[in-house]
Order: C-alpha cells, then structure tokens, then sequence
C-alpha cells in the first residue's frame, strides 16, 4: 500500500478526551474515529489490525475442533425471558421494538440464541460433543462507555458455547479451550496470564480469565512466583498466617479519639501501626422471613482491603453487598462509623484470618470518639467467624501451596466458563441419552474479546513516540521511508524495487510516497507502530546500501541492497 | 472436514413456509436456520459460502482501490436528521433510544456516517479521489421480510461510498467500480447482466443495477439481442413505432358494453383485438397552489401495460403516482372505471407513443356500459400529449438503436449511483479546492448484497436434487464419500489418503465418514450442492479406481486412484 492512496489520519494532538494511552494512540495513529459514545468507526490501519487479529482467533478456534456459525445481532425478547435474563439484565442489554411492536434485545451474548438452535437441532448423544462459535458485532448499552474501544457500546467478539452429555466431557473441551487461547495470546504476541476467576452473573462453577499484563489494566492478578497458579485477586484465597496467635499481655482499655476516622488517622494520631489494629465494616445480613435485613460485622487487619466477592457469597451476608446506611448503624450500635469495633457487638462477627491472630489490637470502642486497645480475640470478643475476607497482597503465601504471590495489572480479554446446565435446563435443551432417556446437556462458554485485544495490545506495547506492535497483528509489517525522494534520481527506483520485491514475498509493506519531510514521515510511522522501517537515502546508497530500523529495539543495520529483500523476509516471516 | 465432527442439519421435507427454491434448500440444506422473522443463523455450511462470497467482493474492491474500513450498526439520529432522512424514512428504519435516551438507528445504508467522517478527515483535494467501503451488517425492519436472506431484515452488505473534487473524476471511479463488479460476479461463477436503473430515493443520476438472472428473479430486464444495452424494464424506454399512423376510414360512434369493463372483456364478448382499443388510466395530477389536485388521463395501446415510474415522473402528475379513486373519476368524468375513454375529456390526456399510432380505435365512452369505435386521433380527439408512457414488451426495438428487446428476469445483488453532492451539500462536505476555495465534495455510492447474493445464486443454480454450486462459492469443493466404509479393509485406507493428499493440494473437501447408507450420503451431497463428488467402492477398488461425480453434468469419470489426486486438483483449481 502507498500512503498517497491511503488515509493515515495521523494526528500530532492527543485528544482531550482520551484517557487511557490505547485511546490517545489509538485515535493519533489513525485507526478509528469516534462517531458517539461508545460507537467507533475503524479506520483503515485500525482495521487491519483487528482483522489480523479475528483471523488468528479463528484459525486456532478451527484447529481446535470449534465450528464457525453467524448469527443475528437482533434476539427476539422471548428467549431471553425463557432463560430468566430478561429480568435479570440492567439496561446494559438494548431492548428495542420492531414495527410489529414486538421486543428484542441487541445481543451483549448468545447463549440463548445458541441454545435454542442446539435444542432444534441436535436430537442424539451420538452427535455430541459439539463446540460452535461466532465472530460477531455485540451491542453493550454501557452507563458510561470510555477508554475507547476498550469498554465500547459495540464491539467485535469472538463467543464460542460447547454441548456435551456430560461434565467430564465439557472438562476436556473446557481443556482444548484453555489451549487454544493460550495459543492465541501466544500468536498475537503478547504477554498474557490465564487466571482462575469468578463466574459472576453467567453463572456456572470453573472459569478463568485471559489477562493481557499492562500496568493500566483495570484488573489485578496475583501469581506464585513459584507456580503456574494465577487468579483474579477477587478470587484468590488468603491463607490463614502460619503463625500462632500470642497470648494476650495486656488489658482492654478505652481511649480517646475524637478526630480518628481511619486506619490511618489512628496511626497519625496516636501512632499505632495499621497492621496493629483492625477495621469493621458493616453490612447487611441476610433477609429474614418477613424480609427484615439484620447487620454483619466484618472484621479486617488495619492495612488490608475487603474483598467483596468473599464477602457476598458468605451465608449471613446479604447478596449483592451492600454497606450499611450510617442511620442503620447508629441506630443498632449506638455509634457512627469510624468508631465501630468487635467488641461488644450483639450482631454476627465474621473476623478476616489475618485479623483473627492478631493479640493486643486496637478498634473502635462503638462509641462516638473513643476505641480500644489491648484488645484480645476469645477473651474480649466471642462468638466471631473466622474466614477469607479480604484480597491477597503482594508477599502473602501463595494458596497453591508454592511460592508466594505477586500481583501485577491486567486487562481481560478472554473468558472461559464451565456452565453447566444453567441454560440447557431453563431453555429444556436436551437430547437422548446413549440409555434412551432424554437427557439434559451441560454446556461451555468461551469468549475473546476480540477489539479489546487491540486495544490491550497497544496498553502493553508503546512508548513515547507511539505503539509498538508486535509483529503477527500489526497493521503493516514493514515501512519504506524514501528520504526526499522527489529530489532524488537513484531513490525512486531503489524504492519501487524494493516494494515489488517485497511485496512478492508476502510482507506486508506501507511505501510512504508522500512528498513530506523525512522527519514528518519518521513520526508516523513511529506512531502508526510499524516493526520495521526501511530507510532509503542518498548516503547510503553512495555504498550501495539501506538502513533497516527495528520500532521495538530501536537497532539499526545497513544492508546492502543486494542482501535486504531476503534479509528482511527472514526478520518478518521467520 | 469430515462430517462426523460438522453439523450438516439437511432436512428432507421441504419447510412448509418457504416460497422460493433458494430458502427452500437453504433450510435443506442446513446452510440457515429461522431465529425469528427476517433473522437468520447461518450454519457452518451456509457461512462458508457467505465468507467466500465476502471474500471475493473484498479481493474486488482492493484491487480498485478502495481502502476498506469499518462502521457502527448504530447510528446517532442527528446525522440522519441533518441529511434529511430520519423524517424521509419510512418505519424500515429502524429507530431506538438507548438508556440515556438518545435516538438512534440501526443502519440500512451508511452516506450519513461516512460523509461525517469524510468531512472531518478530509480537508484538501489532495486527498481525493477517495473511496472507502465496508462489509457490514446491516438492519432494515422490513414490513414482510420473506423469501429467507433474500429479504432478511439482518444482512450483510458490502457498501463503498466515494469522494470526489469533480463529476468527471466521480465518473472514472464509477466506471471503475461498473468494471470491479463485472469481476466480482465473474468470478463467483453467476450469469449476471448490469443493467441500467432508476436511482429511487437515494438520489443521484446515473445508476446501474446488476442483476443476477433467474426465471424466479422479482424484476424483469430488457436486454438488446444485438448489443450490450440493458435495463430495469421501469427504466427502458419505448420508442415510438417506426410507422405512419393510418389515415382514418370508420365514422365514430357509441355501441352498448354493459358487461364489458376490461380489455380481455371487450376482445371476448366483442372480438375486438386487444391492440386495436385503448385502456385510459385516471390519475391524480399535480397540485394547484391551494392545494387541490385535479386529474389526469394515462392513454395506453390496450396489451400494453403502465410504466408507472415514466407516468410518476410526468411534470403534469402528482408524484408518487397514485390512481384516483373511483368517486373522484364519476364526479369529474360522470362515469366509472371500465368506461373511461379520451373522446370528449376535459382532463389532461397523456397518450403512450404507441397508442398514438392507432387509428379506427375503440375505448370507452365515458358513460357507463357504452364504448365509442372508429376513434381517431386529432379528428375526435384534440390537445392531448404523446409520451412514453408503457413498459417495453419483448419485440419491441432496442432504444439503443440495435436489435430488438429481449426480457428476462432478475434478481438485484449489485447498484451502483453517481450520488453528486445529494449528500455532501446538506452534510457541508467541503475541501480546499486547487484554487484555495470551499468546494463541495461530489460523490458516488456502490452497494453489493453480499448475504443476498448466496440466495440468488441458488436460484440460478438448482435442479430437483438440490443446489448446484458454482465452484467459487461452494461450501466445499469435493466431497469424498466412500461406500460402506465400516464394513470394508480397503476403502477406509485409500479414502483417509486421497482426503489427505487432496487437503494437501489446497482442495476444499468434505469427508463423509459417516456409518450412513451411499443413497443417503449421496442424496445430502447432492442437495449441498458440493461440485464433485469422489465415490469410493469395492467394485472400483477391484481395478484400483475411484469415480468422480460432477455435480452439475451429471457426468462420472473413472480415475484411477494414482492420477486421481492430480486429476482433481487440476480440475478444481485449474
């Protein structure tokens, strides 16, 4: 391709309203243009990029025994209600209304779709397992789309569901699944982790997430350093401290505190250590029979977090968490929240492990201004809980068993979940059984964002003059940048040479043709991302020779011009 | 692929509410499957010939030059409101709100979006000519879609839109476009004809159609049988008959025709030759200043039929055509319909070219149940206006001068528009021209029916067994279908080898590995419509052959199994 018969739409201004770096780059080298919120028009180099991508996600999702089906963005409103999601669903998911009056959703996901195809189609065991999936626009009405392409209102997604008579089975395809995205990440070239994670609204029990690792990611993982273990930190477990608890050495008395709210405004005030206190969040129990909602106390060591995830799936808590109004507070305990502490407390106690072997701590006194200290677990307070409460942090003994974690950010862009029979049995997908019953099926989901990738790609590969992509999914694998080439007599044809010849072996060449300074020309192709730039200039060719710069290292080598069309081949295509 | 591990979901019976072959073998052959009205999933079988028709269309416009990029579904209603449109279109558009409330619409067509994002990116005519196109899902909410994807109301459409500085310039990219979509359906294997066509609603002047031919096609082509002209038969003009008109011989007079009210009437009950009456059609007429609307008089030859789009575009008719009704014509006429003739009106009469040659002629007499006979132009009837006013019939001559017409029938999967500047003067779609002032940019538009197409070359290409791809297209090249495979030593052996060696070579094979019956295999081969069929067998083994089946001769060659490889491949890939 010749940029004079190309948009490039390079732009020098970061636009105001990017936020993320993939936006900025995004939109300033060129590759898509906002037409609303959330609603982004690909422009060509944007393109091809996602295309590399998509092909890649199909080739292993074939290889991978998966079969490829297309089906509608429009999902009749019925077989959303079949499934119970019609209800379920926020304004997140589009409902529109045809002519005829009758409703629709513009499809976030098909599993309904799919299952209902399925029940109509496949009638045996003996047809079975089966794995079909789609590349295909999804419609997110999200509250507030941003960062680009990265949280859109539409974008491209590659949804693939799987069907089987049993869960051993949907194991193994859940398996080659795992597989095969790991292949994915590795052709695009990028710096993955697939991490064990919640199931979330879906539902289903085994899932895991693919994270691209950037340091702008939304989500944090932690990893052993010893181990392949990784998950999401909403998901992985604190182990209880190998440690005994001490034995109390001191007395349980009040102080005053009438300006510490916080962990901190205690260690600032009264110098007491974060790690020597501890926090009490309160949250709604769960409903009794008439549908009164009573209060749980959650207790965390002063310097960790609550993990919220633990917290809603514990039997006394009301699910989704919710925390408690400071009126609800006040009116039960007697004191406002910053003063709240386990002892005393006439409402269930459940105490993070970490906090649960801590002696001599200090906490709100449930009273206005004033907290304890010496205070000592079974002798000051009783009846509590010990559980998992809180998120991992960066040292803490890794729950496999090896190593300790680390956590680093991430940006999910695969998911992969083992459902089971949540749809198949609301939608009555069944087929008959190799006993000659009729037997529900237990199903998969699999989903890459496909997009997204692009976007996650550009978050863990830039630098100040631009994205650096990695060679498999950028938009053009080599740029030839005449210097001055309308002043020249020898540079156009070494240049048009040069492109015919390469091109014939297949790599995929921008020739920047325009009539700019080399300087301007540099820039762009800096920003645009292109691996490897092929300088033509009269110096070099006074000894019959051109320069070839790698993006990503910066390196430069002359070659001679003799040696460059193969030299450059093997670099690209290996 | 073998099809064990596929899903080739044929059906025997014929689903009862398919029309046309084209959905009925679709569903046959288990290429879509019914979602909801007007939505489709495309199965395996069906995708793989959408993505090879997608494929060839993009390999097309690439090779023009034309850069492709990628837009939304949905469309922000204030670009639709700024072209006019969002009030111009009918409830096809489909139109939503999304959680905030803001309209929008899923688009059918895209001139809003791109000429937005062509006016912002484009700002000099240095940057022009410039054409972008798209391969895209679009959505239009049809009244009645019927006929399977052949009026969906999701489809997949390729559509280009280009910018120019001048008409010439428009002109030699529309040409170019004329020439890449003569490729494109050369190379999906389809008898097509570009025809020329009216531009409708979407504006512009010059426009052609192509039309894939087929006796079931909804629009009739005239075509020259000695040159290259052809058009939409609303678009071919009728030449006035190259005869004098006779001088007349019969006095003019009334007869009774009290049970007479069509021209099939008067032929039966009177013997009178249709092409020697006259039908008279009443229509509604422009609008005087107030408002009200008189009416107009359509003279035709009586075998002729109405050409609705001539009469519409009459400077004298109220566009869109629309016939009066009955009481307007008694109140202004004092007759009904059936004894309408042109004798003694006092309404504009607007006479088709060939019914003004006639002389001695019959038509009503504008009192029920009578007709005049022995009418004669200019003696009984003044003031009226010759015009082309019919649709060509077959015979008639050519209006490019050569030969005479033919009609068949179509099926519309290509138009192509010289837009002008319909959008770009109401969107301010201006570049620095040369001489350093505001220009409007004009433009062109080139639509193809990519999922529209797959149904259209079905039914070009069927016969009672089934489908009968064109090999371009087809699901998969070969099918090798070994006979009794499980009960044989030697088929399963040299089948697994030939599938193998013919993968190897690049061909598109589907294994039918299946424990079915060869009747059964054969008939599901058929109706898929794969172009060769490879038969394994005992008998043929026995001489160390294998029997090549073609699909669409019916023709079935010996190969013996060491030429076989070679044999196949060169007659699929040539």
């Amino acid at each position: 391709m010749r940029t004079s018969q190309y948009i490039l739409a390079t732009l020098k201004e970061t636009p105001s309203d990017a936020e993320v770096i993939s936006h900025q780059l995004m939109l300033r080298a060129g590759m898509i243009r906002k037409l609303a919120s959330g609603l982004y028009t690909w422009l060509p180099s944007g393109l091809k990029v996602l295309r590399k991508v998509e092909a890649i996600v199909r080739d292993e999702m074939n290889k991978a025994g998966a079969i490829e089906v297309l089906m509608p963005v429009m999902q009749p409103a019925d077989l959303w209600q079949e499934s119970g999601r019609w209800e379920q669903f926020g304004p997140e998911l589009l409902r529109i209304k045809d002519r005829h009056d009758r409703p629709f959703a513009l499809g976030p996901t098909h599993e309904e779709v799919i299952t209902d195809l399925v029940r109509r189609e496949i009638s045996s065991y003996k047809q079975l397992p089966l794995n079909l999936y789609q590349v295909q626009t999804k419609v997110r009405d999200e509250v507030r789309p941003r960062f680009g392409v990265m949280r859109s209102r539409e974008f491209l997604m590659k949804d693939a569901y799987s069907f089987h008579l049993s869960d051993e089975c949907l194991a193994q395809t859940y398996q080659r699944m795992h597989t095969a995205y790991c292949n994915i990440f590795d052709r695009l070239g990028l710096d993955y982790r697939p991490v064990i994670a919640d199931t979330g609204s879906i539902g289903g029990s085994v899932s895991h997430e693919f994270h691209v690792l950037a340091e702008s990611g939304e989500d944090a993982i932690a990893f052993s350093d010893a181990s392949d273990y990784a998950a999401n930190i909403e998901k992985a477990e604190a182990l209880a401290p190998n440690v005994e608890r001490p034995a109390p050495s001191q007395a349980l008395e009040t102080f005053a505190t009438p300006n510490a709210k916080t962990i901190a405004d205690l260690a600032e005030q009264h110098n007491i250590p974060a790690t020597s206190s501890v926090k009490t969040l309160i949250v709604y129990g769960k409903a009794d029979e008439a549908g009164n909602r009573g209060l749980v106390a959650l207790v965390l060591r002063g310097d960790h977090e609550l993990n919220e995830l633990k917290a809603d799936k514990h039997s006394l808590v009301f699910a989704p968490l919710e925390m408690a109004k400071e009126e609800d507070i006040v009116a039960a305990i007697g004191a406002r929240p910053g003063s709240i502490g386990p002892v005393g407390l006439t409402i269930p106690v459940l105490v993070d492990r970490s906090a649960a072997v801590l002696a001599d701590f200090v906490a709100g006194a449930n009273k206005d201004g004033e907290h304890y200290r010496g205070i000592n677990w079974d002798r000051d307070v009783t009846g509590h809980e010990v559980v998992d409460l809180r998120n991992v942090v960066e040292g803490d003994p890794s729950p496999c068993g090896q190593g300790t974690l680390q956590i680093k950010r991430g940006i999910e862009v695969g998911h992969i979940f083992q459902l089971g029979s949540k749809y198949s049995e609301a939608m009555k997908a069944a087929v008959l059984g190799e006993n000659g019953k009729n037997q529900t099926m237990t199903m998969g989901c699999y989903g890459v964002g496909v997009s997204r990738i692009v976007a996650a790609a550009i978050e863990q590969n830039n630098d100040k003059f631009g994205i650096i992509w990695p060679t498999a999914i950028a938009p053009f694998e080599l740029a030839i940048v005449p210097m001055n080439m309308h002043k020249s007599h020898r540079i156009p044809g070494v240049a048009e040479e040069l492109y015919t010849a390469l091109q014939a072996n297949g790599v995929d060449v921008l020739f920047d043709d325009r009539k700019e300074r080399p300087g301007v020309m540099f820039n762009d192709m800096e920003l645009i991302g292109i691996p490897y730039t092929l300088v033509i200039g009269e110096r070099n060719l006074d000894n019959n020779e051109v320069e070839l710069k790698n993006r990503r290292t910066g390196e430069a080598t002359l070659l001679s011009i003799e040696e460059a069309v193969a030299t450059i081949t093997k670099a690209i295509k290996g």
